[in-house]
């Protein structure tokens, strides 16, 4: 096979092929990239296995892959944030800039938005992207582009955390130690949460989530609600003023409302089945707040420069590395659920 | 009987009684009143009637009551802001101002306040009453002593409307038109909100919401969400921005979640069954905000200006009239769901 | 002279002329406009007398007029919101919608806006003008051009409304009658305030303000601050929660922190010196939040849902008006000062 | 002399001396506190050498001192959150918790707080104090007391963050690297700032800071404000989205409205002359928002969270000690300005 712009593509339900194709020019405004290092995120995963993830169905052809950065390889007409060499980190959303919610600083929610490897939208997953150069981010020269990608992840995390609304002193609560339960817990130390309690069904998980910086951590080996909530209030030393759901699971959703302190946030992220039961009198009593969180919103700069001051640490979350040539082997292992963040490189050899 | 001070009593379940009893003394930093109007609230009813709502039960003989306006008729020591004579209403929290949530401006969620008429607190359905000064406010003359009673269900609806964040130029839409919709309405139209539209299942319910201000309606005659959540956004020329809750039904968790613009935020304050089932994935891809609103808080003095300015006319809700010896038959009204307010006349004929 | 498209021209200060124009082609996301009504504002008159605001300086001849509602005459390509024929208005500020404050849903502080009729940008003081069509918005039936022309200077009153955050049941003072201060009256009132104060040196424009709803009014004939602060507090019952600087006074600046509520917020939208001394001690000790307020972002949709339902009535305010052929007579009357705004026909007749 | 209850009083301006005077009884809702360790603030500095601040003047002997903790050594009445033997900080201010501002959450604001050494109000540097016990917070045991005496001056520091609403990944600016300017230099960073910026006169103090944190410094040896403006952008790689002015100086207001980001938040904490000039059209054109920021509202328990668990580290700042005998010795040593933070140790040796 020819290796122009070596690409990872979707053809159906599980039918991911690496094919060469034509390297895209750089249009007005957008620049040209040539990838580095792509994340593997669940969605790939669920894209690839199930062909679908709620209403977004994959119909037609389309590259995986939305976690990047790479270096600037072109630069279209009109670009002037960005040059030839520099190393970046790609928002994979490009929203519509006209409707209300673009207008109001929320355009995670813009109904028009162009999304890399959200169908009918292409993915990144090659050798070269084209993307609107103002989503696209320089990184200075002490972040790698291992952790350009991992900006992905830890932006839904710190969206996460902004609804939520963490504060200096504050108990956190985080359901679910995958990516970005992680991510979540890192961007809420880092907000002055004064501690971090993590749940997970998975005692390896918790292992791994306390070596990288959750402060206590509690095993749901029980269906029992109120014992769980009890131990979490416990290694807080009280009642969580904000909890996140990052795991997609009915029992996290009361878990969340029952254990979050009165007057306080739970922030859901995890996508799991469309209804779930939550305990109403408990919230309207206790007057919580039940927050839907999708994506982010202008998180790159703030994620850059965590990174950067060394204040975020996300490098321990890269447990797997394969080259494009073994996309294969990275979904596969990604499937697999061990380790953390499966990531490609992308250089040519 | 003697009529010292002629108060209602409920002694248990179903065992409503007037009885004669002391009038009580002002203790530091209270003010005693002589009691002109008290409406009764469904919970009075339901107290009456169960003997219970929620972990609240009735125990021990206590009056029933807390929708309250007078004259001040004595004022204890230390008190500076009424004196004898001042026409007044009452907020019938009184919380302990020490722990965090008072200390936060939240003493709303106090969980040692004292609280008119919810067990093991007594109400102030009788001739006098004394409560701590500071939760009594005075009237100012164009205010009636019902209107001052109509600022507690008011103060529910303004509560509920605040932590909506209702803005200027806003769609709302109001589910259940009793007493605290249509006080939600007032205070959303008060707010700015350019239409509420109110739901209910009863067709004459939402005559008499469209009376007293609410610019749409739609009746609820069906059990297709969508079916509905398509009437309002017809009703009001797009989606709500806010949704407040005010029925208690599960229909209408759901419908509140379901319409809600997205991005916007949805307050229940109705109370129902303990448990109820929402759309989770819509309420994360689209970023709803549910929050549970509880009584009030800080709401007297903002109420009060705006029915002395005319801005809220809580009048036409008032429909039903009788004396304090006429208790027993005040409460069958109020049971019998006739009408929307049933106030109490206390001052002795 | 012909009339394919009558343009008012500021060639240098005080070089306004009529001329013909060609009529402009829409591009791609534009639509033209058959405009109707144009409104005079002060910047107008400003640029055209001095030739300058601040840093703005007329250099090259270019079109006034900012305040604009008109008829759709053509669309561009790619345009979905409007068709020929529909009734708009215009909001005159196209942000670049790429930079971190257009993302962030600030784009009023967009530093490459284009702004009409503010140098170096063109006004649209003509028979025709093109826009950019997401920042077009239809007109519902009931709203007439002149109205139309009015959500301008209305949405710089709501935009300081929102920054100061007037709330239900608040008490504000607003300094300077003028068509913003008036404007900022309107909203406040919307929005919930139960009473609006109003201060101005000219009795005439306090007599017209209380015509058009001002609650109360104070005339400043004195150099005492704090005499002016007490009549303000008399006037509303206490001090302002909120207040608002439209007139631009380095007196009103200090009576604006003096007279505000201890923890109130005092927002300044009137343009003066450079530079006023401020009672640094009094804002620490009080925590009053001083905020500027820059013309205003997302405001169309709110003020047209207002003023078509009638909750707000800018038709008062419209006391001058004049065709396009008479624009000298119009400028010198706004000029003059008479009368609050002077409004422009651009129809052919 | 002897020593009951040996305690620091200042007589008059300047005539301040160590008496013996009765161990005060806790009433009812109190405690009694073997103090151990009062810091010495710059204020009971200036009582003691002016006799006054602003309206707070010495007209009666009171005692100096409300930087404290130290053993509950008695219970009053009624309390339950503390038992003898308990290490605890102090919050030096008691409000009346009666008033609006109290009941919103906003008690630092209260015009009848009781406030520890401001006149009429006496201090607690002696052996025993007593104090209500709800404004009394017990340490853990990894805080020493010298450390809850820091509380005071950090809680100072951290709500003029949470006034600025200092973000993850921010700039931010401070001015005035005494102690307040550094404890906000440590909150900032500890709510996620990733770089925060100090200024001041002297380069001794700059180089302190940036020992215990500041990322970058800038000394200000220059009357050029946009000199030290662009300095400081440099040394954030970009203008600070918060700046904190906690120095006292004309100098510093212009260069925080001047250097602040467009949009950004610019709080003040310090005090110095009683008006001071503020570019204006700046303030407006930018939006930016002045808050000025007094004492602090419900920080002990954040701040002793952040202690515990190490995310901010105040003991550095503690740089000279002394034995409560040895009280003019401090004194003197803190009026001469050496080091930062002055200790006086009140336990009987």
């Amino acid at each position: 096979m020819t290796d122009t712009n070596l690409s990872a593509v979707l053809y159906k339900v599980q039918h991911l092929r690496l094919v060469d194709r034509p390297i895209p020019e750089p249009k007005q405004g957008e620049v040209q990239i040539s990838m580095r290092t792509v994340g593997i995120c669940g969605s790939d995963v669920h894209y690839w296995h199930s062909g679908a993830i709620g209403h977004f169905v994959v119909k037609a052809p389309m590259l995986l892959g939305h976690e990047c950065a790479g270096v600037v390889s072109k630069v279209g007409e009109g670009v002037t944030n960005l040059k030839e060499g520099d190393r970046v980190a790609i928002e994979p959303g490009v929203p519509c800039r006209q409707c209300e919610l673009c207008k109001d600083g929320r355009y995670n929610l813009c109904p028009d938005v162009f999304f890399l490897a959200t169908p009918p939208d292409s993915g990144a997953l090659a050798r070269y992207h084209t993307h609107a150069a103002d989503f696209v981010f320089k990184l200075p020269d002490n972040v790698s582009f291992e952790e350009g990608s991992m900006i992905e992840p830890l932006s839904v995390g710190l969206h996460a955390c902004r609804r939520a609304g963490v504060k200096l002193g504050g108990r956190v609560m985080v359901c679910g130690a995958g990516p970005i339960g992680l991510c979540a817990m890192l961007c809420a130390k880092a907000m002055g949460a004064a501690g971090v309690c993590m749940t997970d069904i998975d005692p390896k998980r918790l292992e791994f989530a306390r070596k990288v910086g959750a402060t206590s951590t509690v095993l749901v080996d029980t269906k029992d609600v109120e014992e769980v909530a009890a131990k979490v209030r416990v290694a807080l030393g009280g009642a969580p003023d904000f909890s996140i759901e990052a795991s997609g699971a009915q029992f996290c959703v009361e878990l969340g409302v029952v254990t979050t302190k009165t007057g306080g946030t739970f922030v859901v992220v995890g996508h799991g089945p469309t209804h779930v039961q939550i305990p109403i009198v408990n919230t309207v009593a206790r007057e919580i707040a039940i927050k839907g969180s999708f994506r982010y919103v202008n998180t790159w700069p703030a994620a850059i420069a965590m990174i950067s001051s060394g204040k975020i640490n996300v490098k321990p979350l890269v447990t797997h590395r394969f080259q494009l040539e073994e996309t294969m082997d990275a979904f596969n292992t990604a499937k697999s659920g061990v380790g953390v963040k499966v990531m490609i490189n992308c250089e040519r050899q």
